[in-house]
């Protein structure tokens, strides 16, 4: 039905809106926020939300490079919810705040990648 | 070589550095800036470019969503180049920065795709 496409809900979201966002365990649990999000300039795909960490598990104000496909959002929450562990997180690839991830070494973006287990935005290993 | 994927500059860009971004006409007048990036939740990938243009032509303090596809970035200006003429763009698309563009409305997406003649980011009309 015509009507259907008319009024169905969008499936956008404003970048700004992003920025901000927290973070929170399946539980509830505030693990960080988004700080920005990571756009392949060529396919203009989201390729990771940067996850700010400010001193959860005492790891310090560190920034997360996480694949979008691994975040999800949770109405009930306001919240993007990742559902991961202690020891998980605390080995996940990070990098200082006032330091740049180093975006333009592939390797390191594969292992990034293979840590969440999720595809390669890029298409393939 | 395993070198040249090292070293390459890296094809990312962050959503924070594009929001601001002025945008110029390849002459080098500036016609705006953007104001954010539109996501689709579902594929990840910036669907529009919200162009913010303030009194450009005396066009006052609206907003245009460009699909992502029609904006490249010029190095030379530090901006993102839009070839855009007066008449285009002021028969283009947009809302009032107080109110929401009907993002819901496919119609209407289409209608704004067939305007700047760019494929929709959905995959087709």
């Amino acid at each position: 039905m015509v009507t259907d496409t008319m009024t169905k809900p969008h499936q956008l979201i404003a970048s700004d809106r992003v920025e901000g966002t927290a973070v929170r365990r399946p539980n509830g649990d505030k693990i960080g926020h988004i700080e920005r999000l990571m756009i392949d300039k060529v396919s203009g795909k989201v390729s990771y939300a940067v996850l700010s960490i400010g001193g959860f598990l005492g790891m310090g104000a560190n920034l997360l490079p996480l694949p979008w496909a691994r975040l999800k959002y949770n109405p009930k929450f306001e919240a993007y919810e990742l559902d991961i562990d202690d020891e998980e997180l605390k080995a996940a690839p990070s990098f200082r705040a006032d330091k740049d991830f180093d975006w333009g070494d592939r390797s390191q973006e594969e292992a990034l990648h293979r840590y969440y287990d999720i595809p390669p935005y890029w298409g393939g290993f």
